[in-house]
């Protein structure tokens, strides 16, 4: 016997009721983005690497994962570098083709490339694997689902505004209660710019964050640990101490950042997405967070990060707004903001909570029994009327033993079998088994379809 | 300025039009397999080579997207391959994964892998796209997506039936008028057995393919040019001349057959299909036809060719029984028979025939102008209630001119235009355009969700 077969490490099969859960989960989100007025691309799965290179740092380049050009790819190979043993400079000559590591570079090609036919402000979603060469761990896949919403061609805050509530709308729908913690770069470069220390900035928010956990004093020790001077650290004590309601926190920041003209840009900034959004009312907690610092070398305006309040679990949504999103690509000064749903860990939340409706299963309502070629040819007439009838339906395709044909269903969490036996057959009727209360009725095909349908 | 940048060769982006319409495709296709007790999985883009290499001829194996090991991938490379350019077997070395190339070889692993976990008969459907290294042409791509259909584990040919059924459902929703060519790979096994010339089973079906076109007499001459003897050429003759309705063919095939039991066989299964499907009633035209010889070397009973009536295209679907899916894997002996929608074609045709609904296109409904800040306000609190009532809607972000802002709502081809100016609000209303009839109304928000609902 071969080996029994397996699948590259990092990578997943989804059976059937993953899949019905995926599905749910993907469907959910689409029907949002749409509500929203996003439309839907999709874009290859391979891009050329002069696309992907150099746009995800250079750990990011080795985490692509290349593929070899057809043909005799050595032809054009240089020999010098084989023998010196530079794979990643023969890599280029090798492979110039690459699978796409996220969705947000191939859209900002795919804005750049369909300039002409686009409708500025262009609003997209896009729902596609990503896949990236990094090490599997629990939660940690080489291919996993990005869904992202984009607005590019719009500086209108009004575009902020939409997408935590479209994030509010999603969650609602799943059950899943959130925290929508919120951040402006504005703010975050007003603070640097106070403190004189703009390189240290990822210090700083990296301490802060850890105020809850640890305590004024010691992010004060840490912060001076990490090099921030004594009188940084003393200009810095209003903003670590900022607390109580989101208003409040706001009024605070604004007096602290005062004297920063960038600071107090994006003071005002945070406080009309605020505004905006409490106005149109809003199931989520909004939390201004200052340490919230995601993204800081990509975003410019609002920062946005969501978790879960029920589930450990890191951040299960995110975005922000940038400034430059096309420029790579020769297209400069196109701003937008966007959000990516991370459907992996909302899988796993919805996993841990239990929060999939009774529905979200296997498709099939009624399964035929099949006592042979007589009763088989009856039970397929009846069972056109229930599809044409929309009812997700099956016939056990082989004449064999009830228990055996019963024990399908049973596995398959059908819900009703219908039974076409001789005495059926000759009334032109089914017997209907409700699978979960054990109850049977002689029906008429019309009325086993009422029941059905009938049935939540 | 950048290069502009671009895709790989025979790959596609999908813009928002192109997306609702291949959505439309899926969406259909997959509502039908789920109507028919059909269970979605998914499988990785990635596989191990050892599962893909192989499995597609010496042709397809040079046909894989192979991807490059990470890291250091020359440094397990054999120096002797190296320096002797051979780049076949130098790429078993420095790449363990390929890309997918269809959903069948990706199935047999799976169930094989799973075998534990399924529900024998399994039915399986599985869209997903696939990848092939051909040379580009027009319609045929680097990356496109297969549709598939599969039941393994039962030799019933109920499950034909039922597959021929779907075939023909899912044709009528798309409005594409379908003739399924039907023959099965037993007859053509025992008119080989019949001539005595099994290996020149394809040459036999390629010359009377050409039977319509070429006659009879010069298919003749073409099989002798093919080195059939004049023996066996005069045996074939009843074959060729079989003519009539399917009932009439079967009759005469089941004649010129009667001395093969493998042939004889293959006849009886044919009527059984037939038969069985014609009992319940069918809007494709079905046609026996002894020339069809798709997947020789796979398939073991039932062949199946869709070709569309109105449009002058290759099969758009196709499919057949098989006797040993899972042999390669170690599983021998499971027999399955499933059918493949050929997505890129059914758009082809959908597109020639105009046959989209007309509600396929962007979800958008409604478009709020944006007059300012106070305005914007208002209009969001009226949009938050269009969307609460299902309806796809999205305000300008940007207060630019109105003139700009209806050009969006035009180029978008959003039906309805909900303008909400200084008077509108005073009143709390609307005024509700229909880009279409141009007509306009000062609406409630209540009224204007009546509105845009009823509008079909």
């Amino acid at each position: 016997m071969a080996q029994k077969p397996s699948i590259p490490k990092g990578t997943r099969d989804f059976g059937p009721m993953e899949m019905a859960r995926r599905n749910y989960i993907f469907d959910t989100i689409r029907s949002v983005f749409q509500l929203y007025g996003y439309s839907q691309i999709e874009t290859p799965a391979m891009e050329n690497l002069s696309t992907l290179m150099g746009k995800y740092g250079e750990e990011g380049d080795k985490l692509l994962f290349k593929i070899l050009n057809s043909g005799d790819y050595l032809r054009s190979a240089d020999r010098g570098l084989i023998d010196a043993g530079d794979y990643v400079r023969l890599t280029s000559q090798i492979s110039e083709k690459g699978l796409r590591y996220d969705l947000t570079v191939p859209f900002a090609r795919f804005v750049v490339q369909h300039r002409n036919e686009l409708q500025m402000p262009f609003k997209r979603f896009q729902i596609q694997p990503v896949w990236r060469a990094d090490r599997p761990q629990k939660g940690r896949y080489r291919e996993f689902y990005q869904c992202d919403a984009d607005v590019v061609g719009s500086d209108s805050l009004i575009n902020e505004i939409e997408l935590l509530q479209l994030i509010d709308d999603v969650f609602t729908r799943f059950g899943i209660r959130i925290t929508i913690k919120l951040n402006n770069r504005k703010v975050l470069s007003g603070i640097a710019e106070l403190i004189g220390a703009p390189e240290k900035i990822i210090d700083i928010t990296v301490a802060i964050d850890k105020i809850d956990k640890i305590g004024i004093e010691n992010v004060n020790a840490e912060l001076r640990e990490r090099g921030i001077s004594d009188e940084a650290i003393a200009t810095l004590q209003p903003i670590l101490s900022i607390s109580g309601t989101t208003n409040r926190r706001l009024e605070q920041l604004s007096e602290v950042l005062a004297k920063s003209e960038i600071g107090t840009l994006g003071v005002r900034e945070l406080r009309e997405v605020i505004d905006g959004v409490e106005a149109l009312g809003l199931n989520a907690e909004l939390e201004l967070d200052v340490s919230l610092a995601r993204g800081l070398n990509y975003y410019t305006g609002t920062i946005i990060e969501v978790k879960a309040k029920d589930v450990a679990i890191g951040s299960i949504t995110g975005g922000g707004r940038y400034d430059n999103l096309t420029g790579v690509f020769g297209m400069p000064g196109l701003s937008g903001v966007g959000i990516s749903f991370g459907a992996d860990r909302i899988y796993d939340v919805l996993n841990t909570l239990d929060l999939y409706p009774d529905d979200t299963a296997l498709g099939t309502k009624v399964m035929f029994t099949n006592f042979g070629t007589a009763e088989a040819a009856a039970a397929m007439k009846m069972l056109k009327q229930m599809r044409q009838a929309g009812i997700g339906a099956e016939i056990y395709p082989d004449a064999s033993k009830m228990k055996k044909q019963m024990a399908r269903a049973d596995a398959l969490s059908i819900p009703y079998v219908a039974i076409v036996g001789e005495s059926e057959m000759s009334e032109g009727k089914l017997t209907l088994k409700n699978m979960t209360t054990g109850e049977q009725h002689l029906l008429t095909v019309t009325e086993a379809i009422e029941t059905v349908k009938s049935d939540k």
